[in-house]
This record gives structure tokens, sequence and C-alpha cells, in this order.
């Protein structure tokens, strides 16, 4: 029997960077991908400016509305990161020196080194529990569902392993691609049938362009393979009777 | 003497694609570059699923929010395409066949050739203007401040040049980027000292790697451009007795 427990979750990608278009957020991407393969789904990303009470506010408002809450950005040395403080007041906890990361970061740096730029990321909301960076030595930290993370794509990639054992997902989101050398508007009818029989499946059209050729790439998800399976069987079904070519499934 | 008019906007990206991390989005950093360029600047982006509820709700808070909102996907034939359902009911108005749109799909296509399917993407809340497509014909379209725009991010720039006498924006927000051999650490406490004493420039600080070497880049963002040369000559002032190699500016 299927567990079929729903987990869900939201992104908070804090930065300015983003929101000018100077810096291209992968981290969404990157975090969904992850959270998809231990069972759970991403229902919403925001993006908001380095403003602690935007910030406060729309925490506030995810961490209740979701499972969890993923934050990325705002944690590294420099005024523009406030995302500690800013969660530290989301949650009406004091903005303290966690003595764990102090220890960390005073071993990780050669002596003298570890000076006061460095010395705030081990500020942190009290209560937080560390969530350890194999990548540049400051870790992110958790409190209750709210997980924050660093902005540089490579050091957040680098930190998910260490999430693992802290996060309860669903059954794993299964996911099925046919691509098709059609138009969307050819297999509209037939595809909006599809998903009128399988309601509880996802099902998303995409067009592409690929060396010069148009084409549709299908997507099924659920967390139940024979439910994708019977999509499938049934696109294939009109595929096949509208003489279409399959490029890839 | 400087208009100093504040215009800001809000991205509404509408898709379970990017929720799924299948597709990574990129029409925010093109949509924030150009709403930049003529002067509007993005406050807030926001990713949603193919769900109506979700949609209404998040578009009817976002456009009594910000001055314009613009949202991409879900506009396509298929049928999980619904944003032009979804923004009639979000403005209570009739979900009905836009009769110019109609007559430039029918004549885009051959005869014979306007189905169902591709009618779909003439069907608008009543009122809207359209916004012209010249790469693939089916128009986006705009009521009030809301501006509905294709996911399909070559189409969605292809259009952007149609867009510019609809919207006003205030004084362009110019970017200055002084790039320097250091780490974050290192400028911190200097960096929030410039950041004191410009509290209406933004000032950004953001790490890199770079042909196997650390730098950090350093964003100065204001309408004003002598603000701008202001904060540059303050940072170059810290920069140069610190003895930091400068990258690039």
């Amino acid at each position: 029997m299927s567990k079929n427990i729903k987990v869900n979750a939201a992104i908070l990608i804090i930065g300015n960077e983003i929101l000018s278009g100077r810096t291209q957020d992968t981290n969404t991407s990157t975090l969904a991908t992850w959270l998809n393969s231990i069972g759970i789904k991403v229902d919403e990303v925001r993006v908001v400016p380095d403003e602690e009470n935007m910030i406060v506010e729309t925490l506030n408002f995810l961490r209740k509305t979701y499972d969890y809450v993923f934050t990325t950005g705002g944690i590294g040395p420099t005024h523009d990161d406030i995302t500690a403080q800013s969660v530290s007041k989301a949650f009406g906890k004091k903005y303290e020196i966690h003595k764990e990361a102090f220890k960390i970061l005073e071993s990780y740096y050669k002596p003298g080194e570890f000076n006061e730029g460095r010395q705030k990321m081990v500020w942190m909301p009290s209560d937080a529990e560390l969530i350890l960076n194999p990548t540049s030595g400051a870790p992110g930290f958790s409190l209750e569902n709210v997980f924050c993370l660093p902005g540089v794509p490579s050091i957040l990639k680098s930190m998910l392993g260490g999430l693992k054992n802290k996060i309860v997902g669903g059954e794993p989101i299964l996911s099925s691609t046919i691509s098709l050398r059609t138009i969307e508007s050819e297999i509209a009818n037939s595809l909006t049938k599809v998903q009128k029989d399988n309601k509880d499946v996802e099902i998303g059209s995409y067009p592409f362009f690929q060396a010069g050729k148009l084409g549709v790439s299908i997507v099924i998800r659920s967390e139940n393979q024979s439910k994708i399976d019977a999509c499938n069987s049934q696109i294939l079904d009109f595929v096949k009777k509208k003489k279409i070519e399959v490029v890839d499934r």
C-alpha cells in the first residue's frame, strides 16, 4: 500500500540581485528537483528583496501555509545579508551567537583570520540547528520547518545531503516524458481528454525547438507509477491514431 | 531636475514545470533587466502552479500592490494553459473570443489550419488589449495594469518591444559594478560604512569564483548617477587603503 502522504514546500529566494535581473536564479530548480526526489512537492516560490519587513512577512505566511520552507541567500558576512536577523524577528527569537557555529568557524579559519565580518555569520536565531557546509565552512541553519541555505549555487548543492535526516517526505514524485514531433494545437483536444480521465495525475504540455524542428514534450507526474503508465498508454493510443512521430520517451 | 518617480512591478510566473524543477525560469531575468532599463523596479516575483484559485488570488494581490504586473506562461492551446480564464475571473470579466485576435490568427494560419486547439488562444478577458507577437502569431494581452506574456523565452523576448508605448516608467535604474580580488569578510565592515553613508543607494555584495580565483563584485544601483559616483569613490578609497586589487570596473 502506498503511504500517499502529500508533503509540500515553498521556496523563498532572498536577494536584490535576482530581482534586478543581474543574477539568474538556479537554486529553485536545484531545490525542486531534489525535493521531488524525496517526496516533497514545491507549491510556491517567492523572490523578495533584502528588506527585513518583506522577508519577515513573507516567511511568516509561508511557514504557516506549507509543511516546509527553504530560503536561499542572505547568510553571508556583508551588510546586505540579513536573513538570520529577519528569521529571528519572524519567529520572535533572540538574534545571538550560535556557540557551535562559532567553534566550527574558529577552527575553520587560520588563527587571527576569524575577523568581525566572518563572525557575523555565526549570529543566528536562538534554538537554530546547524546545517553543515562541507564547501566553505559557514553553516546554514534550520528552525522548526524553515531551512536557511546560502545563495551561491555550488555551496547550496553541497549542503543538501546533510538535510536528509531532518526532513520527512512522502512518496517520491515520479515523472515520465513523451516527446512528439508535433505542435501543441494538434494534440490539445486529445490531451484534454486524457487529463479529464486521469484527474489526480499532473499532465503538462511543453513546446520545444530542437535542431530547427518543432516538438512537444508531454510530462506526466504522480506518486503512483501505475497511474503514469495508464496515462502513457492513452497518450500513445491517440499519437498512433494521429500518426504522430514519437521522438523520445 | 530628476523626475524621481518610483515605479514598481511584480512578476508572476505561472507553470508547474518551473515548480517541479524541470524547466529553469529565465523570463524573470529578461523581464527585470528590460524593466530596469525603462525605469521600473521589480519588487517581487512569485511562481505559482497551473491552478485557477492560486492564480486568481495571487494576481489580485499583486495587481493591487504594485504599479504593474507581468505574467508569463499559460496562454497556449493546451488544457494546462489557464492564464486567460484565470485573469478573467480575477477581474470579474467575461472570458470570450477576442475579435481582433481571432482575425490575426485566422489570417496567420493556412486555410483549414485554424483548428479548435488554436482557437482557444483567442479567448481572453473582455476589454483585453492585445500584445502583438511577431514570432508565432498568437498575441498576449493586457488588462489595466496586468500584462500577460507567453512562457517560451524567445517568444516573450520578441514581444517586449511592442509594450513600450503601453507602459510608463520612471527614471531608468542605473548600476555600476566594481569587481575586487578579495573575499567578502575582508570588506564587510568598510562596505557597511559606505551603505550607512549612502542610504538611498542600493549596494550589493556578490562573491564569485572565476578561473580558480575568488573575488567579490560590488553592485551599486540608483536612479542618480552622481550618487553612484559618490559611492564608487568611497569604495575605491577603502580598496586602495587595504591594497586590494581591482579586477574590473
